[in-house]
């Protein structure tokens, strides 16, 4: 059992998801409602989180603000004091979200990074992170990112909103399809390399993003080709781990573009993997000497190059077009990424025009 | 500016002490007491705190039962809620326990591990540390190690033991002189290599440990040489801060002797620089993977030849007998260091025995 303590608490093992109800009681929880998702219900898995006072299972792809609410009513109904988030970035956003509510008067839009006026997020119901894919990082990042019902975004962002524990039981992946397993895995790993290069200082988080990035490399296709490799499953929810623990250090350009494609409803880490290649060549005279680095921990010449064929191998989308994107979107998605919080540690300055020439590389 | 989050806050620039004041508004800490040493005095540094409720200046070189006592006598009188340290490892121990016995009801050996029961440790006064070596890493360290009247070591272990806010401000170390920068700077260096092998499984610290050893490696040496070059210090400064981070994975046979040995007002990293050596050869075949990783990380073939390598170059102690350790001192040395939990967590189980030829071999 591994258990790390880098601002959350972590339990890390197969079969940890056994130590929720004793984590609960330690948290002074007794009231948990569990907030999860249909496909964790038909994976089967919603059962071995025991007793839950109460239940949300309709968490949607993407958390939106009309299903925050909805999950609040519930909450509330239930006279709950704590959260379970079981299933992936979106339940454990969703949670986020709920705490927060619950604990604070105003709406969403109230708390995102782009209000006028912020308002300030203060302690938050406690939230109990068990992620089911690995993965996307949120079981310790400080960010939850809601679709508000007039389509934009709120990111709200804070320390207050970083899980209070977090159980990692690769078990819980096991059964995670292979599209699945390829698309987060992607996720885990654009984290590392977004963040390694990343204009904040923080060697801490980098030594961290170069060990994400290097383990991802080096399990993330066998855990693609054989999901119920455990060593494999281990590997990746780690990887996925590490990831989520260098948000700190800043992203860039990849989940800068990202962001805004998520309204359209597509997958945030199959996203981040289509437009990798065309970042990182983008970024490449900005990021030469960590790029090197980050390719010789993958065994690698060129990093733009493996990362290519990394989704060539993991049968990914080659472009943005094959997602659904059209060349008319292009123009509002640049602006939107340009804007983003995100595209402000991107090593190489991004202005719209330059989005979007980086989206229509990414088109395929 | 660095801010970095893992646990702690930290606050890492030259310059940075300048924050303190808003700092400590922010921690709500409106009566600080200072704990200082009596060379941080005479180095001129502490009317960079600016200004104090209170001061104890008098921190010993290992922090005592009778410093902790007599600075919460001056916090009481001073009617202080909070603590800044300024100085080595040592001042920021009796920080933590001025701060752990400012709220909580029983004597240091209540506290302690070793304890037939150890009582709980609950919040504790705000404290927050300056490091002004490079150092101990106790700014982030969960412990705080003080000897008992009894001669015994009370070590008090607990996240609320962590300081509340850290600053790293390399500035400070500008005046250390090259024999404490050596010292220091090897303290950090063994707790990379430490923590790098040690028997928990913890990633993330790992990558961490990883780094520590990477730059303390490229550092160290010009650091001691020039101590007015800026950017070693701020280097080696993030060193000893990573070295620290490291703790929750566990140390291992060279701070297990190395604790005992503080009893005899011997400096803790001069001992572990001249412990290091010998146990690392007696690790050897329990940890060959992580030495070899780590030698490639710092140039050489055999980590154990560049330690002794560096001692050299270091012009530190060539043994314990130079350091004043007599062969009849062994084998009770021998068997408190088996008992030390950090001897749980080395590479290679050593009984009271192995002990025993590792220190003779460091007796040089």
């Amino acid at each position: 059992m591994a258990t790390i303590r880098y601002l959350s608490r972590i339990e890390f093992e197969f079969g940890a998801i056994g130590l929720l109800p004793d984590l609960l009681t330690e948290l002074g929880v007794e009231q948990p409602m569990l907030v999860t998702d249909p496909g964790v219900v038909a994976a089967g898995l919603v059962e071995r989180a025991g007793t839950m006072r109460a239940a949300f299972l309709e968490t949607p792809g993407n958390p939106t603000e009309d299903a925050v609410l909805a999950a609040l009513e519930v909450y509330r109904a239930g006279g709950c004091d704590g959260l379970v988030a079981l299933g992936g970035g979106s339940s454990i956003d969703l949670a986020k979200g709920v705490g927060l509510l619950a604990s604070h008067a105003g709406s969403l839009s109230d708390f995102g990074v782009l209000a006028v006026s912020p308002k300030a997020i203060g302690p938050i119901a406690p939230v109990v992170a068990v992620p089911t894919t690995a993965g996307t990082g949120a079981e310790v990042g400080r960010a939850a990112s809601i679709t508000l019902r007039d389509g934009r975004k709120a990111a709200c962002v804070s320390p207050m909103l970083i899980p209070k524990a977090v159980i990692c039981d690769p078990e819980l992946t096991l059964s995670l399809p292979p599209r699945m397993t390829a698309a987060t895995g992607m996720d885990a790993l654009s984290h590392g390399i977004e963040s390694f290069v990343s204009t904040r200082v923080n060697p801490p988080a980098a030594a961290i993003a170069l060990d994400c990035v290097a383990r991802a490399g080096a399990w993330l296709v066998r855990a693609v080709e054989d999901g119920a490799d455990r060593e494999a499953r281990w590997q990746m929810m780690m990887a996925a781990l590490e990831g989520g623990m260098t948000f700190q250090k800043g992203l860039g350009a990849v989940h800068a573009a990202s962001h805004p494609l998520g309204a359209f409803g597509l997958h945030h880490g199959t996203l981040n993997a289509v437009l990798l290649p065309a970042v990182l060549r983008f970024n490449a005279d900005h990021a030469a000497e960590g790029y090197d680095r980050l390719a010789k921990a993958v065994g690698a010449d060129d990093l733009a190059d493996w990362v290519e064929g990394l989704n060539r191998r993991l049968d990914l989308p080659t472009g943005l077009r094959e997602m659904g994107v059209a060349e008319t979107d292009l123009p509002a998605l640049a602006a939107d990424a340009a804007a983003d919080h995100l595209s402000e540690t991107n090593p190489r300055p991004a202005t719209a025009a330059d989005y979007e020439a980086i989206l229509r590389t990414a088109m395929g």
